[in-house]
């Protein structure tokens, strides 16, 4: 039974490693698992075969036999239930690296894509110069919090887990925000995060395709 | 052992069922425990005490002997998997009741919460009534994904399940946008969702406290 995913043919972000398939490569390197990769078009990703898959027309899904889901942030955790190496073993650190997941997802994640969206959907508008620094504040009161929290420690609580995976590549989405930088804390524990083997595995993987896409 | 959550002592919602203490009170309620209840404020919320245990400084919180966690979607998947009435027995169905649930957090929230936090934070700005149909039009793409989905099913995926529990939580921060009654079948899930008796307890027990902290 091999894993397949799905991932952009094409990414929108030229393969730096903001396509959320990089979240299920990185899980999947993490707890050494072997998967296909199965590319998708713009065009192909709204056709029903992918809309049974992925309701919302997006990528990454996941398949392992008879097993099919979607959302970055469940396949992640799958992952991490399945295989050994992203959940502690005592249940109650367990419950709170998937808190940190959650945290990742629905806290702090929200305010950094909507600054994107706006970027890309109302660029062009009169008011969007005017909007950006309250999007950008709304980004720093999040990172404040969470600065405040990681504190010293390399990780959100304890070792690396699926949590810190999820929080990282979040985090990641504001590497040329210049964000990052204004807490030196969070930008070692994003850098922590990127330097890791399996980590790099992902990236590379993932903007081979761009790449390849490029070629043709 | 007691359950002990956090929730507004006076909610801006003004127990309209809003504040997300509502998901984990129709999850305790759906699987049968009893819990108490530890009311904060939005002064309580920002300091140390409240921070150790959410260190975003929201609502809810849940804590359970040493387990103290955070974030509604966290704490609804630990109650879901603790105690049996919100997850199928199989895993395959299991893994996609999980699926739902971080698409409500992930993919059908965050549009919807947007255009609520436009609405408190920008209403008297120059742009709001411009932008207002934009953001409204972001919540129609992802409703129509959903009903296309959902079809003439009673719920999601099978039996109602913790996915379920989410995502009409979700829906229903739309009650009086007059968006769900575009889509009939939405609408009818959502009525579903909320006429379950453990909702209503839930709606309930949430109501009195706003009222209580208005009689004072």
């Amino acid at each position: 039974m091999t894993i397949t995913i799905t991932a952009f043919e094409c990414s929108p972000d030229r393969g730096r490693g903001l396509a959320r398939d990089i979240l299920v490569r990185w899980a999947l390197e993490e707890t050494g698992q072997a998967y296909d990769v199965r590319l998708v078009t713009f065009e192909t990703m709204k056709e029903p075969a992918h809309l049974a898959l992925q309701p919302f027309g997006q990528i990454p899904t996941y398949e392992d036999g008879a097993l099919a889901i979607f959302e970055s942030g469940a396949i992640v955790l799958h992952i991490a239930e399945r295989f050994p190496g992203l959940l502690p073993a005592d249940q109650n650190g367990r419950a709170r690296a998937i808190a940190w997941l959650f945290a990742a997802v629905s806290t702090v994640e929200p305010v950094i894509v909507e600054r994107e969206a706006t970027g890309y959907a109302e660029r062009n508008e009169s008011w969007y110069e005017q909007r950006l620094p309250l999007l950008t504040d709304r980004i720093r009161v999040r990172l404040t919090e969470l600065s405040n929290c990681l504190g010293t420690a390399d990780w959100l609580d304890g070792d690396f887990s699926v949590g810190d995976l999820q929080m990282v590549s979040v985090l990641l989405r504001l590497k040329s925000s210049g964000l990052l930088e204004e807490f030196p804390n969070l930008a070692a524990y994003v850098a922590r995060g990127e330097a890791r083997p399996a980590y790099q595995r992902a990236f590379e993987a993932q903007r081979a395709v761009f790449l390849a896409s490029q070629a043709r």
